[in-house]
């Protein structure tokens, strides 16, 4: 959709028109009183490549159609995409709580929290091996030695494994421990990890990088979907914006909106935006409530001896009471109990 | 808390301690390896305005203490304030919803929208006669007559009225309706008009400004709280950001860090931050969920007619269901029912 | 223009229609391969108040017109407006470089600013009786006293003036003195003050808040211009964003953006944005480079001792060479000299 | 340097310290009227791993190091980084005018636009072999074949070579021809490959993120740094605002502020920025006036017909008198002439 400026000549106007028919698309001109708007219909990427914008008399050019197809709700007639990952369901009705510390640390620190999460009723198990961090001279993680740990820990428990990958070249060793791969905010947009990942057929966490629109989120879930790989979660974790009292601002306006825009599930990372541990409760409740198909969340036995995120990760003391709550918010959103509240009866 | 360049030297380190003595503050040197540290204890007004930041040999200066006083959790000793208006609370375990159509546009739309809100168990009542628009082209509100309008509402009803005050010589005519006096986004740092509410003694609720941190809206109140106005609620209403696929991000991280700062009431407008009708119910629970002490929410009898912002209003059909939702997400938010669950018992 | 969902039905097309038509506008059809568009062609209001964004089978509203009308580039057919102030010109081919202390402080510190303000070349003198802060425990201005001295700094210099008014009660005692009012970042949305300064027939500068987009500035314009006033300046003074490392991000594109979408004077305010002394002098020469049509600085003779915001105040020292430097900034911008040089030359 | 809460407690103020000096750091408590902040000196890693921010009385942690140190101004006593790179310099007083398409398209397309590059007087030439693309869809660049023109316009002009670099495993096949690999903002954080180019010690010019504060720019150099590689430019290319007239707000502030954190080169891309051609010469005057380094800026034989970005493109014709205008704005900003007006009277 092309509207020209109200100054626009009826050469610009033809001008344009010729330009749209150059490429085999249709021009559809509507002239109202103050502005002439061209419609362009034809081939997606040949309409998106014209370049219009710069184009002599042209005001704006309005995109009407989503670049994204593979993720999009239209393409399942509103039906919900559900995984099943280790035995463990989320999307549509089902709710995932992703569980465990920051980093993989030690054999005691690790297997103490997978058996701590399990029993509180978490759905699944976190922890890092590879860390992405801002400074070259901070701790990088444990890397094949936490790999071997979270083998142990999914060995024990039987928690589906979700651990981050940054880098392509250690897919393979990742993919031997991992049931989920995560994708940091900050490798939203690494394109060829994403073609890679897709390639492998892992099923994928993508975090939404700290400005990243929606629409460009689910354009990185595209370049996985595009390579056959179906098993994509999209996972908000807090933008950036100029306050100052918080890390991230966590934007749970995208939970709704990302449901009406793809039929992916979509979780929320209340850790990492929040930055401190008297948060993580009350955004936790606030995402179950407005919709959310999954938490991911930090959990750690000492998070004063953590070496990396103590403030913002959950103490493993207090965590079943904090997933039943938990699980009280996702039924208010719509969905099934998880086993939270069972878990505890249990306990 | 003044930090010195690595390269101050010992004259301009001497030179700020001199500065800082000259306002009779007391100055206490930390020379660590790197870097020296000066603390700057003394009256806070004479401290803050020693503008030592352009100081030469200073790196940065860095306030220790809050700017505001009486707005802070400090002063009552971590107590909450709850306000009562009208026979209604707010504040600590009281949670209200308040409701209304944006603006006041007939009688029978008022009349009928508040006799809805009534039945559906919400406490106070909103409804604009004043109305502040982006455009000089557009609707402004009936002014005088909406107020009347408000006033007969309120006598039918028994329900508090919460109406907006955009320009400090029409606070007469305002006083006479409102319970409680909004101050819009706009007009958050609208510093003559605040302190004139602080005088009138009226119970205000502040919105948020679109790009406000925290400390700001807080000192917003404490503009009115200096006058001796002590009902003062704080409402998070969406900030602006990237994000192009709704009008406003919806900062829900504000709640719980608000509830931190000050000993005020919290409330929510998940209206205007959406824009859109199916994004306010899992927006509302979510506030809900999160700790707010009230929701204040835009209903219309038939928001396809409404002269302003339609789209984001809720139906009235309809509203006794979410009024009822939004009470559970309060009562695991920590919150005594307000009575939307026995409202609808009664219907 | 409104974008129907892929999945919308004939009915939801045909309703649509049908709503248009109802308020007497046009509805012009185009049925794409995967999604219809339906232009509305008719009154901008009532087109604008359909409220279409919320009704069924609709994805999404783009308004093709633009909401401004007097200050919009096509008004006059691109020419610029090009205002004449006590004798200084400002806009189109002409620079202003407005000049003075952030507050008025003292008749020593005015008088001594204004003489080497006018002594460098400077076109107009600013100075602050009414001051707007964050903080009610800060000091709030001279207020009458002030605007006294500024009436004294004109007579002895000849420099037009200009102050800021905040509250529209105080607006016959600024304009005794005032030349041109300058009307603040947190008052940009404040519609009842803008509307009486539109009434008052005087020159006003208008800031951008700290979160406007540029067309919600030229919106405020628009307020000033309906009322019959066209000496409308708009001034970019920094916007809000993540960055820390400076108070306020200056955004320089807003300068020929601003000028493509309207044909009033474009003014950049280096000082507020900085918030450093340092970063002055680069962000002055950058937007006069850019193409502004004026700078407004900040300037005291002993920024040390400065009530308020001295750090980010130049020392009247100095300050002949930063005038004769934004002067060839400004020609290379496009403008014609302003006298700057001329007068480092005389002293 | 950690801020204890008003209410703290001795016991609290004492575990904080004794958690410090576990770590064999020092703690300086100083105790003021309202509050205790307890300074922390030792090795600056073991400190931040402290993790005091959650702890218990804590208010805040204030980090008063800075957390680069190659990059770091005082590494080098205030002397700027020069770099020569294929005999021309950047950094200190020499100003580069890094020109060329944003995509290596064809044979014609490339080694026209070297040709004109440098007639014009630009000392560098870029163009895309491998294209990060918000869409799976899109164009991805020529990758090999890309190389290998952008090495023919190498022989052919004598002009170093800036391409960018996205995959690790591309690394070898981008050194043969590239003199500068740049580093896209999509990757700014993508470690392992910032690493990678470290220890390749081939020049690199790393493009801000989007969101991404200068401080984390500067540790994205230091990176690079860290592994001996000190060739490292860094580049302001815009950042997300909420702004929607033009696509990224240019942040020149960025520029002076840069230069005072560190020693390394400061380039700018405004044509990213911008997203127009009408653009990119104000802001290009702009940002050479306010002190940068360089700037890299897109250029086409025939924008109109260019695969991506097209708008954006200054036109090849015409490019020698924007380079001259360019270089008039560098002088202005402290540079010496680096040959455009020399380039024009050749011509």
């Amino acid at each position: 959709m092309i509207v020209m400026k109200p100054t626009a000549t009826d050469e610009q106007v033809q001008a344009v028109i010729e330009r749209i028919e150059s490429v085999g698309a249709q021009a559809h001109p509507s002239r109202g009183e103050e502005v002439t708007v061209i419609g362009a219909i034809g081939d997606r990427e040949h309409v998106a490549r014209l370049g219009l914008e710069g184009h002599e008399g042209v005001e704006k050019v309005v995109p009407i159609l989503k670049p994204y197809k593979l993720a999009s709700t239209q393409l399942k007639g509103e039906a919900r995409t559900v995984l099943e990952i280790g035995g463990r369901r989320i999307g549509g009705d089902h709710f995932a709580l992703i569980a465990g510390p920051c980093t993989v640390e030690t054999r005691d620190q690790t297997l103490d929290t997978a058996d701590a999460m399990l029993a509180a009723g978490a759905t699944m198990f976190r922890g890092g091996a590879y860390k992405p961090r801002t400074s070259p001279y901070a701790f990088q993680g444990l890397g094949q030695e936490g790999l071997r740990l979270l083998a142990e820990a999914k060995e024990r428990t039987g928690l589906p494994i979700v651990t981050e990958l940054m880098d392509a070249r250690d897919i393979e060793a990742v993919a031997e421990v991992a049931d989920v791969i995560q994708i940091g905010a900050r490798n939203m947009q690494n394109y060829p990890l994403l073609s890679e990942i897709g390639r492998s057929g892992i099923p994928v966490l993508i975090k939404r990088g700290l400005s990243s629109t929606l629409e460009e989120l689910i354009m990185a879930a595209e370049y996985v979907l595009k390579e056959g790989n179906e098993a994509v979660m999209l996972c908000e974790r807090g933008i950036r914006t100029f306050e100052t009292a918080y890390r991230f601002t966590l934007d749970l306006t995208a939970i709704p909106v990302l449901k009406e825009m793809t039929h992916l599930p979509v979780v929320v990372d209340p850790s990492h935006a929040a930055g401190r541990r008297a948060l993580v409760e009350p955004l936790s409740l606030a995402a179950a409530a407005a919709g959310a198909d999954g938490i991911i969340v930090e959990c750690h036995p000492e998070p004063d001896e953590a070496i990396c995120d103590g403030p913002q990760q959950l103490r493993v003391d207090g965590f079943a009471e904090y997933a039943a709550k938990v699980e009280q918010a996702a039924i208010l959103g719509g969905k099934l109990p998880f086993g939270a509240t069972a878990a505890a009866a249990r306990a």
